[in-house]
C-alpha cells in the first residue's frame, strides 16, 4: 500500500520515505516553476540529488518530455535501486510516474505534489501517463508511488484559481465519504484558506480516494465513483475548449456537480437541502458556466462520446445521499436536458 | 495467472483465448519475417484483426518502433477493450507486450511465440522491454500475457542453429527442475527435432519458468534462479560481441550452463556424473566456445559489471544437486579463473 505523509515538514518527510530504503542514487523531477519556486523550500534533503527539469504544462506532457526523462536517468547513473521523487503537478506526478514505472521495468517513485489539484487527485491512485496522437493520457501505467508527502505549505503562492480548481475535487470525496464531511467542506472557506485546514481537510479527502482506490486498483468499476461530477464536468470543459474559452479542470467539475447533484436529487432521490447547498457555494466560489438550450446537442455528443462510456450512452455516478454512491447509471437524454435546465436555474442563468 | 496453452492448432488456441471476452476489435503484431511466414498459417483465425508490422531484429526493438506500434492501434480504433495478439520471436513479443501495457494504462495481449527461444524464456513470465539509449531492455515493464500460445508447428522452418540456441535454456529450466527431466533433455536429440516430442519437453520447461516467476513476479529473489548459466554466459556473449564475432545467446548460455556447473561441483557437490554428461551433450551440439587465459581478466571484468550483480562481486546461481539451486551465490576470481579452465578441460580446448 501506497504511504501517504500529511506533513508541512517536507524535508523531514523526505528524510522519511528513503530512509533505510538504501537506494544508490535520488532524483528530483521538477518543471522550470518548481524548480524556481518548490524546490529552493527543500533542497536541504536533496542535496545529493539529481535534479530533472522538464518544461512546465500539459502540452509538454509527451513522449519528447518522457524520453527526455529517461535518457537523464540513463545518463546520470541511474539503476534499479535509485529513486525518483516528482516534485511538482500533475503534469511532473504522472510523467515521473510513467517515467520511473517504465524504466528498467520499474524503479521506485515518491510523489510530492505542489498543487492542491494534484495532491488531491493525479498524485495518489497509481495513474501515470502522458498525452499521445492528441489524446489526454494515451499512454501510461497504473503504478502507485512508493509514497504520496501531501502538504499545503507550497501552496501559499497559488492563484485562487488553482486553489479553487482542487477544491472542487475535495468537494467530489466529500460528497462520497459523508454528510458530515460534505457538510465540513461547505464551511470553509476556500476563498480566504487557511492552509493548516486545508492539510486537514485534505487529510480526509486523500484517504477517500485511497480507499476507493485500493478496492479497484485498474478501473473495473468501483473506481468510477471518482468519476462523479465528471461527465457533464467533461462535455463543460471540452464545449469551452472548443470555443477558445478554456476553463480549469475543476471548475468544470464544480459545475459538473451541481449538474449531476441535480440527477441524483430527481433519479435517486438525494436530498434538496444537499443539492441547494452544494449549487450556492459553487456559484458563490465558482460564479456559473453560461450555457443555453443551443448547447444542449453539442454537449449530449461530448457525454455519449465520453471515454468513460461504454457503448455510447451517457454514464453518471449518482448519489442517493452523502456517502452512498451508485457507479455506471444510464441516463436519457431527456433526463441530462432537464437536469441542465434546472442547472441553469440554480446557477441563476 | 497466465494461461499458457500448449498445442499445434494455434487457430483454434486463438479461438478460445479470445472467447467470451468481447474484445471490440483485435490486433496482430508480426515483424517481416513472421509477417511471412507465419501469419498465413493462422489467418484464418485473425480475419477480422488488423495487422501491425514492424522491422525484424534486435536492432529494432526501440522506441521508434514503439512509437509506430502505439500509433498503429490508436489510428486503428484500439480501446482499453482491445486485444493486442503478438506473432513472433522475443522482440515481437518483448515490444508488443511494451506497447500493450502501456497503451491507455494497458490492454490484454497475448503472445504466440514462433521461435523456440522466445517459446521457452521471452513470452512467459511478464519481462516486456525495449532497448534505449544503447542498454538492452533499457525500458519496460513487469506485465504477464493474458494467455500464452505455445506450439512447435511454426519451427519446422528454423535454422538449426535456432532451435539449439532455444534448447540451451530449456537444458537450464530441466536443472532448475529434477534429475529425470535434465536426463530426459539430454536423451533428446535436438540437431534431428521430433516437433511432436518437442513440444512435450517445451510443456515441462516453461511450466517450470512459469512456476518460478509467479513466486517472484518483480525479480526481487527467486526468479534469480533462471540467471542460471548467464554470468559466464553474458560474459562469453559480451566478449564474442565486442571481438565482432557474435555468438547465439542460446549457445553462449550452454557454454556457460557448463562454466558454472564447474561451479557447482567445486563449491556445492553436484554430482560429478551431471556435469560430464552436460558437458557432453553440449560440446556434440554446440562445439567450444574458445578462450584461452589471455582471456580471463576481460571476462571476470564483464562479470563484475553484470547487471545483475548488485555490489560488483561475481554472482551465480548454483546448483548442489538437479532440483536445488541456491541463488546469489558469491564467487572469487580465483573460483572463477579456475572454473574456466576446467570448462577448457571440459570442452576440449
Amino acid at each position: 500500500m501506497q504511504q501517504l505523509i500529511f506533513t508541512n515538514d517536507v524535508a523531514q518527510a523526505l528524510a522519511t520515505v528513503t530512509a533505510g530504503k538504501h537506494y544508490n542514487r535520488t532524483f528530483v523531477l521538477v518543471d522550470e516553476n518548481t524548480a524556481r519556486l518548490v524546490l529552493p523550500q527543500v533542497q536541504s534533503a536533496l542535496a545529493d540529488a539529481h535534479v530533472i527539469t522538464i518544461p512546465a504544462g500539459d502540452t509538454h506532457k509527451n513522449l519528447e518530455t518522457l524520453t527526455h526523462v529517461w535518457s537523464e536517468l540513463d545518463n546520470n547513473g541511474a539503476t534499479r535501486h535509485s529513486l525518483l521523487i516528482n516534485l511538482g503537478g500533475g503534469v511532473v506526478t504522472d510523467l515521473g510516474g510513467m517515467a520511473a514505472a517504465t524504466f528498467k521495468r520499474g524503479i521506485d517513485f515518491v510523489n510530492c505534489p505542489t498543487t492542491l489539484l494534484s495532491a488531491v487527485d493525479a498524485a495518489v491512485g497509481g495513474k501515470t501517463g502522458i498525452n499521445f496522437n492528441g489524446l489526454k493520457n494515451e499512454l501510461g501505467v497504473f503504478q502507485e508511488a512508493s509514497a504520496v508527502i501531501i502538504s499545503t505549505c507550497f501552496f501559499a503562492t497559488l492563484p485562487a484559481t488553482e486553489l479553487k480548481s482542487g477544491y472542487a475535487e475535495m468537494i467530489k470525496h466529500g460528497m462520497l465519504e459523508s454528510k458530515s464531511e460534505f457538510d465540513r467542506l461547505l464551511d470553509f472557506d476556500i476563498a480566504h484558506a487557511s492552509l493548516d485546514t486545508l492539510l486537514s481537510l485534505l487529510e480526509t479527502s486523500v484517504k477517500v480516494k485511497q480507499r476507493i482506490v485500493e478496492q479497484d486498483p485498474h478501473e473495473k468499476g468501483l473506481r468510477r465513483a471518482l468519476n462523479l461530477g465528471h461527465t457533464v464536468g467533461h462535455a463543460f470543459e471540452s464545449h469551452a475548449l472548443h470555443q477558445d474559452k478554456p476553463i480549469p479542470h475543476g471548475y468544470a467539475v464544480a459545475w459538473g456537480l451541481v449538474a449531476e447533484t441535480v440527477l441524483s436529487h430527481v433519479k435517486m432521490k438525494m436530498a434538496s437541502s444537499d443539492l441547494q447547498a452544494l449549487a450556492t457555494y459553487v456559484r458563490n466560489n465558482y460564479g456559473a458556466f453560461y450555457i443555453t438550450c443551443d448547447d444542449y446537442p453539442t454537449l449530449l455528443d461530448y457525454m455519449h462520446h465520453d471515454k468513460k462510456s461504454v457503448s455510447g450512452e451517457i454514464n453518471c455516478s449518482l448519489m442517493r445521499a452523502c456517502g452512498d454512491v451508485e457507479t455506471g447509471v444510464t441516463i436519457s437524454d431527456d433526463d441530462m436536458k432537464a437536469a441542465l435546465d434546472i442547472y441553469r436555474d440554480l446557477m441563476g442563468i
